[in-house]
């Protein structure tokens, strides 16, 4: 099943001119990758996917010319000096029925099944090289280039839990073993990056543990299923096992006291249900928010009601979203969805203290949408909030969604230092089919039919930072172009700038 | 038990001057004034009261000037010239335990109990006259001024309902005799009267129902006791039902379909509790809100979590919050209201399509409190929030809310255009033990001790549109002199200005 590409190894340490000339201008890489296709598990809906993996195995000689540079020529052992390095890129994903409260704390077991939307990776998403090498002295992460502590019990909790399911890995050609107990012994350097912002509270830790879980998992031969893989990234974060599909996914709370039946399962795949079409709104903050992992314990220590939601409300909403989903009943999908996020965050106001995650301007969208939909007497559009202000908007087809966005773009104009390309990201394709090609066709916007007050529609500049345009997207893949990775092949540390 | 004072009525009709110089200068007027002592029942927590009741029997001339100015002079029967009147000011109440939902729309049955404080009817109050006479035509109601239709079902409810309990009323030097059925022919004028914007969202409505059925009760003579008073205020608005005592009171909302025993009783005077210190922060809002009628019908339509509160939560939340009263318990009352504010407010949320009463600057003022009272590790305010963005914030004693109001002040200094004397209303004295008494001294509060942010404190200059500084008062009274009178004894219309 597996293909190994490799090129001789390079020749042994000659004089010093030579190991400088070698070092600078020609560094030789092997690169042995492995390509290794599955077909996946989840036939649950009937759906098959196949993936491809491929592995670096890169032996740099940088490290020669830092050694050389230092002191002279050194003679290093062979055998410490390889890099192993492997680059995914995993995608960030909407609940449409709410995670709220876990009943166990460290393993992170979820009070209530949850059902989300995976989106396009091609705009939201986290890219992820680990490598590994014998060279390397401890576990260092680097997240959109700066260096964090991996200290964190739940970056530990899936390092262990990989490492414990770690496969034999052996390249015969350059000498390169390491048993299943190897992995234990050595250290990992980690390189992330989101391709949105990280601050803009867009679930970046979700899509990160499935990147950081899913390409170590390559890297270290993990035989799971990615099943499996969901359970280990939802002890990194839990909504994170979600994103270890693409389209409509469900994580299944489970019973087990161990978590491994608390996982992820594909409901559908991104092709199910092509034409819905996702508007995310950016909405600037002011507040510091609350955590989402201190929010939900304090609901779950003192709200009344949350016990009622997970255990008599959500369960009905689940059965009722997956048969939404299933047969693509959008009035159904829209209704449950706003109901849903909208008893997210009740839930929230009934912790003490209270926790506010929409604001003001959350509040408007939901109106401007409410409105709209009442108007229409059937749900155009449907919304959902995540634990911050941003709204989350998805459209039937990409007719209501060029509605959507000028509703959107007469309420929320960009502010005055804004540009318009900056300000809709993602698909723009939407922006065309709405006829607004510049600033000024934003400003001659007239209010939506359904706007019927007699005072003139107030609007609201500045208050969205940015749009994205998007859609359902696919599931984790392996980048196996060099261009890709994060790290330098040469010294195991993140490409700057990455 | 009555006592009536009554001057000889005025002489019959004579010629035109005569008429004309007795019109103008000489309107006399009888006042016939009952005074009717109580022991008042709700002996429920030990306490008792007494309360003055006194009626105005005006027979003003005025009609005949009108008459005269307009066609000269015609004789009209005298029986048909008196103006019977009664004037009475009813406090707002703030609930502690939120009434939200009803199971009988027409006769307004809640489905929870609640609990309320009733404020001092020197700041928040609601003053109204009514009066009958047999030259009205038809029922008229002036509210701040404005004449309102009286077609509404809430008051057709209420007169019907005290008009069934009516008693007899003679006047034997008068000749006017009014029998139990007679009042069905009678029409009324009513103008009323509040103390504070009515836009304002100040649960002006409470205020106004219960003055309208203790004044139309004074003046027919209705014998029920307070506690059946409250059961028809209930009909009129709901709350209204909890303004017809002072101090702290519940409203129990009954088992009977009619409705008779879903009435308020008091728990405890105003005297009770003395030091409690309230801040009401009127706040200014851009948003159209929802009225508290169609929310909380749509609350029970479509909220999946009401019935859980109304059911689960309110009855142990009641039982609690009467013994926090009862002891005086400042730590235990605080957590009950904001828990139960904010639940309330969840509520709203759950509901679809979902109601926003707070804003951000609520928002804002929660969060300052709650700092606080972390930083304190003991309740040092409570707060609560009625069907708008207003903050009803409690503090234990004086010390505590001037420590509040430096607070307030320094997060939400008066906009531009305002006077500290216009900014602070109600009991002043707060704002000089605050060491508050310029502009200045806003300008200079420094943060609170809890603010312990790197970056400088935020201030949010205008977001509040004044502050009232009261306490719990007493309920309604009547109000005897003429001058308090809001319809003119001799017009049978409102005064200008009242």
């Amino acid at each position: 099943m597996f293909r190994q590409c490799s090129r001789s190894p390079p020749s042994p340490p000659s004089p010093l001119l030579q190991e400088l000339s070698q070092a600078i201008y020609g560094y030789v890489w092997v690169v042995v990758a492995f390509q290794y296709s599955q077909s996946l598990l989840d036939q649950r809906r009937g759906f098959k996917r196949k993936q491809s993996f491929f592995f670096f195995l890169i032996r740099p000689n940088l490290y020669r010319l830092d050694i050389l540079l230092r002191s002279g020529f050194v003679m290093a052992g062979e055998s410490q000096k390889w890099i192993l390095m492997a680059t995914a890129r995993a995608p960030t994903n909407i609940a449409v029925i709410k995670y709220w409260g876990k009943r166990d704390e460290n393993l992170i077991l979820p009070i209530n099944d949850s059902i989300s939307i995976t989106l396009d990776p091609d705009h939201l998403s986290a890219t992820t090289t680990v490598a590994v090498s014998p060279s390397f002295e401890k576990d260092r992460m680097w997240l959109n280039g700066k260096e964090i502590p991996l200290s964190g019990g739940r970056y530990q909790n899936c390092l262990r839990e990989l490492r414990s399911r770690a496969g034999d890995f052996e390249d015969e050609n350059r000498g390169i073993q390491i048993k299943k107990e190897g992995w234990n012994k050595l250290h990992f350097h980690i390189a992330s990056y989101n391709n949105f912002p990280t601050a803009a509270g867009l679930a970046s830790s979700a899509a990160g543990f499935a990147c950081l879980v899913f390409s170590l998992a390559k890297l270290m031969n993990v035989k799971e299923e990615l099943g499996q893989l969901s359970a280990i990234a939802r002890q990194g974060s839990g909504s994170a096992c979600r994103s270890l599909y693409g389209g409509f996914v469900k994580w299944t709370m489970g019973n087990e006291m161990s978590g491994r039946d608390s996982k992820a399962v594909q409901l559908a795949n991104e092709t199910h249900w092509e034409d819905l079409i996702i508007i995310v709104a950016v909405v600037s903050s002011r507040q510091k928010e609350t955590s989402s992992t201190s929010g939900m314990r304090e609901s779950v220590e003192t709200s009344s009601l949350i016990q009622h939601r997970a255990k008599v409300v959500v369960p009905s909403r689940i059965l009722q979203m997956e048969e939404a989903i299933r047969n693509r009943n959008f009035s159904s999908f829209a209704r449950l969805t706003c109901a849903d996020s909208n008893q997210f965050h009740a839930v929230c106001l009934d912790t003490s203290p209270p926790i506010f995650y929409m604001n003001d301007t959350s509040h408007r969208i939901i109106n401007l949408v409410e409105r709209w939909n009442r108007h229409e007497e059937t749900p155009q559009v449907a919304y959902t909030f995540d634990a911050g202000p941003n709204a989350v908007l998805i459209a039937p087809n990409r007719k209501v969604a060029s509605s959507l966005l000028q509703r959107l773009l007469f309420y929320f104009p960009p502010g005055p230092d804004n540009e318009l390309n900056s300000y809709i990201l993602g698909d723009k394709t939407i922006l065309q089919e709405a006829g607004i090609e510049s600033l000024n066709h934003i400003e001659a916007l007239k209010p939506p039919p359904e706007a019927k007050d007699k005072v003139p529609s107030q609007r609201f500049a500045g208050d969205v930072s940015y749009f994205i345009c998007t859609r359902s997207g696919k599931g984790p893949e392996v980048l196996m172009e060099e261009e890709h990775a994060l790290i330098s092949s040469q010294t195991g540390l993140p490409k700057i700038p990455i």
